[in-house]
């Protein structure tokens, strides 16, 4: 029992961050200890704040401390466009790249029904619910390159295409990334590369 | 203002844990609400508790949320010998070796003076005090061999020569370490090696 039974419970608590081992957590802990008691203090009283306070948009599912959130709120946003993301992150991401002017809906995840997610653990019923409004003419699906995030995109798309065949559904193109070298992509990229050529 | 301000505010928190950035923080942050909530409240909760209760053992300065640490308290551990060491991770170090049954005395840093760090930070009065009530024999200096180390090693042997001239007062052998090859051995540690050679 080198470290006291309080330190040692602070050193269990921290890990479940992600990406903190047990080697970081330590170094965590006495840092905190040893020069940081006012800033760890003020982390522990906000992260207790966000926590209870902080849930999802009622319209868009973003974390919020509001029932609307911020970009749901502001009337500047086209509201015909609806672009449909994974996690909050890729809204960073779309945002970052400066050109979108819709709202968003995020899913919170994707479709894994090995680990029991389905449609009604990414908010679908909430999207239905939220395309009936009306207002919408075109979804953009922006659901990540992976097998799980196709496989979402193509389970909303059908959705769509049943339940609201007047609205335009589209997927955000794949090919070679700007600055990459044909050489290192792979074939699969390749190939929706050449499949998705356009005239110049 | 893509995250609410309250998700701004715990993300900006979080980088008061050393090691994280603004995407790591964001990461945690986003985890935590996600997936992690019951934990998190966990964590917040056991920093404020230890923030709170952790202080310095009154004999050795190691973290202890009781006035004498678990180490001090036990009665199997020989008192005249002490080992000073940096922080309470080399205590960890020097445990896991097996072979040291003395006692700990904790500096928490180094001397510093362009820091600001001088004795009185490192717990010199403190030790001094220590040295006074006269159980102790020998002093191990097992601060780390860097400059700032070695001048508190070399600080903390010379006053203890000046008032405790009775304690022996030894520093912990430099010298290439096991399996090391000396292909790749700076100078300076093969130099301390030859110096400090050994009849075998």
């Amino acid at each position: 029992m080198l470290f006291s039974p309080l330190l040692k419970q602070l050193i269990e608590s921290l890990r479940c961050l992600p990406g903190v081992g047990p080697k970081t957590a330590q170094r965590m802990a006495l840092q905190l200890l040893e020069r940081n008691r006012e800033n760890g203090k003020q982390l522990a009283q906000t992260l207790l704040n966000a926590l209870e306070k902080i849930d999802h948009c009622t319209s868009c599912r973003n974390f919020s401390e509001e029932p609307l959130c911020h970009l749901c709120k502001t009337p500047h946003r086209d509201p015909s466009l609806l672009c449909i993301i994974e996690s909050p992150i890729d809204l960073f991401a779309v945002e970052q790249m400066g050109h979108y002017r819709g709202q968003y809906f995020i899913l919170m995840g994707h479709l894994s029904p090995l680990d029991g997610i389905g449609p009604d653990n990414i908010g679908i019923p909430q999207l239905n619910s939220r395309l009936t409004q009306g207002s919408i003419r075109e979804i953009i699906l922006a659901t990540n390159p992976t097998v799980e995030g196709e496989a979402t995109a193509h389970y909303i798309s059908e959705l769509i295409k049943q339940h609201h065949p007047t609205i335009k559904t589209t997927r955000i193109a794949h090919g070679v990334p700007l600055g990459g070298e044909l050489e290192y992509i792979d074939s699969g990229t390749l190939a929706h590369a050449f499949a998705g050529r356009e005239v110049i």
